[in-house]
């Protein structure tokens, strides 16, 4: 973990402590606040692109309805007097020029894609959140000395393609993998009007950026549940993912006795409850859960010879996750004894854990606190571009509540009241750090 | 059960005990015995049709490979002296004339249709044993008095088509089903030379037969493990089959925490846990099986919302079976109110016990200790032909060893020394069976 911190700290060092800029607070802060109907204006006009019959919203990377959107998108980047490109990789960058351009640019934004029947809210809010903040400067007249850029990446859902295109995760293998929309993800790209030839120009390096900032919805219910008005997002959560077979002996349901039996699916029956069990065993916010199962042969008379299900584990901290997982799998190698199985774990992906960085998560603290709201420091247990940013610089995440907790669905839902609130915070936030670099630039 | 075993008792009345059989045990029987390397032989040639490269055979009814062994098996049929026809319901029906035709026949048979991969000797040992027995006494000149007829029952494996159209459950609705071969019921009855519209004209009613024998492997490894020679069947089990669905709530694997999750398949797991545990809480020879299950939407990163499983009970007792559902039901409800899930139980298919004749069970025996074969009393796990047939008038099946209790599988094998011994058991429980009907015609 220490490491991986370190890694991903500020690239310029700061002096001074956080508790001194409170010297500092931005004079003008009072009078700037987003429009936070216009950005329900917004976010209602982009659900028109893909909404389904039944509620939601189906648009997925690199489909007509995403591609639509992302126009619509571009209008209101323009309109927000952004210099809008789209980058060889298909992300829509809305670059604002800094009084310095030979400073690092500052970004903030997130995406609009989405999973099939989705909701309407799930990377909207901070895509629109982000080109929001950019309107309320340019309405305001406040040059910041960085250029800003709203980045709206490309294909969140699919796997972080766009954010992992621009920190160079990105392989040439991937490109040939075929996304939800039927297209592979290189013919995507070229959908949406980038050119998969010139990946190698998109990709920054580390110390690129001087810092990345995302609003998003929580998608879990903390915030909702305990009336708190804005996350503070402590870190991104490493996802570790498991395939594991179970090998038992398929077999006449009527004639073999219960005795005689190596019955895969009771013994994965057992592995689910000891997954639930472990996880649960020890504090903290970790999660594990067993999302797929497949059962063979699969029919109501013959015992299962055979199961493959699936095995995620998501904590803030990787030696957490590894902790579980070894009990987890002590507990599987009884389980086979007992059950006369063999248990087999192919490790499918991991992400390592993305803290954020400590002096933003203060700074995002201070302007909830200038505006009056209430905070909470929390991980994220979903995966963001942030992370994928965290490699190129310091990162920082802004949560609102999501009511019931419910996301990835047509019910998703934030208040329009919490939507203006995460975007004041998110103006705010990028105020304090312009002052912080500003400073920094200063005292060079 | 009462009433059950009651429909199903021979319906003549024999008043001689079948102690005193002992007196009239047929003078010639050690002079009578199959040819066990002719049943290989035919065994080992029917294994062609449907050959699969990786060992066992795919002969699923209606296959071009099920016709072509079928053309075969009438081949043998009248190498036997048997008159062969196909009757509308395309089962092959081979006739060997009584001494007194006005006699109901006695019927031996088995199937000779498989699963896809299955094995060589599931329904081909009664099949062939059947042929066996009838070349057996043509050979020898017996004539008994009763006609017997050689019946090879189509779509064995696929719901007991050809047996259930003789007893007249098939119905008009099923035949539109498509089976296995792609071939709906009906188009595969014409395919292999019956005729679907005339259905009616092979319904047999109650009384139509003198009684039904089936050999078959036992495919459980009771025989095999206790080194026993031949199975007596006690009766077919009764099977009960639920589809069970669990309502949980489909959420994020990252952003809902584990005490606020309504997970439908950790629900799934503890409901398995629970049918093996009830099942085998209690004294006997029943099993309870789930074989199928299905998680939605199941994604490694989504608690699973939804989960549909198969129930399957079974057990020579009904009430049995209801007792331990109750059991299992009630369990549900608790797991239900504990996980903040719902369960819903719907009933597909019930097949009542079929309860073998105890008369016939104690000629089995005879002949068995005649022929120096140790046996025991088993219920029959799997489905079988021999259950319809239980409609229409007295059966008994016998069972001989399946090594290690293998079926439905290439792997499927029992000795020729034993499907010998299992044949040779057919043979002198007809010849016994013979002499029964012929005293009671004597007293008559």
């Amino acid at each position: 973990m220490t490491r991986i911190v370190n890694r991903r700290e500020f690239n310029y060092s700061l002096a001074l402590s956080v508790g001194a800029l409170s010297f500092f607070r931005f004079p003008l802060q009072t009078r700037f606040l987003v429009n936070g109907q216009r950005i329900m204006d917004h976010i209602n006009a982009l659900a028109e692109f893909g909404k389904n019959p039944q509620g939601g919203v189906s648009r997925v990377a690199y489909s007509d309805a995403d591609k639509q959107g992302r126009e619509y998108v571009m209008g209101l980047m323009k309109a927000a007097r952004l210099d809008v490109t789209i980058d060889a990789a298909g992300n829509l960058i809305g670059r604002r020029a800094g009084q310095d351009n030979k400073l690092k640019p500052l970004l903030i934004g997130s995406h609009i894609d989405t999973v099939p029947e989705g909701g309407n809210y799930d990377g909207v809010v901070g895509s629109m959140g982000a080109i929001e903040v950019a309107q309320t400067l340019a309405e305001n007249g406040v040059n910041l000395q960085h250029p800003l850029e709203v980045v709206i990446f490309q294909n969140e859902e699919g796997g972080l393609i766009g954010s992992r295109a621009m920190d160079g995760e990105l392989t040439e293998k991937e490109l040939d993998l075929v996304s939800r929309s039927g297209k592979t993800i290189r013919e995507g790209i070229k959908f949406i009007g980038g050119d998969p030839a010139r990946l190698s120009e998109v990709k920054r390096k580390r110390g690129d950026i001087a810092a990345y900032l995302e609003l998003h919805i929580e998608q879990g219910n903390t915030l909702d549940t305990e009336k708190i008005k804005i996350g503070v997002v402590e870190g991104i959560v490493g996802i570790n993912w498991w395939d594991v077979t179970i090998e038992g002996f398929a077999n006449h349901a009527g004639t073999t006795a219960m005795n005689n039996r190596q019955d895969a699916l009771l013994a994965a029956a057992k592995f689910i409850e000891a997954v639930n069990r472990i996880v649960t065993s020890v504090p903290g916010r970790q999660v594990g859960t067993v999302g797929r199962i497949n059962a063979l042969p699969g029919a109501p008379n013959v015992i299962p010879g055979k199961v493959v299900l699936s095995l995620e584990l998501r904590d803030l901290d990787a030696g957490k996750i590894k902790m579980l997982y070894e009990k987890i799998y002590a507990e599987a190698q009884q389980i086979a004894a007992a059950s006369k199985t063999k248990f087999d774990f192919k490790e499918i992906n991991v992400n390592i854990p993305a803290p954020t960085d400590r002096r933003i998560r203060e700074l995002i603290m201070d302007a909830a606190r200038d505006l009056g709201l209430s905070t909470k420091l929390m991980p994220s247990g979903a995966g963001h571009d942030a992370q994928d940013m965290a490699r190129l610089g310091p990162v920082g995440m802004i949560f609102v509540p999501s009511v019931g907790g419910i996301s990835h669905s047509p019910r998703e839902f934030s208040h329009p009241a919490d939507i203006a609130n995460g975007a004041n915070v998110l103006l705010h936030t990028v105020l304090k750090l312009e002052m912080v670099q500003t400073l920094l630039k200063l005292n060079r």
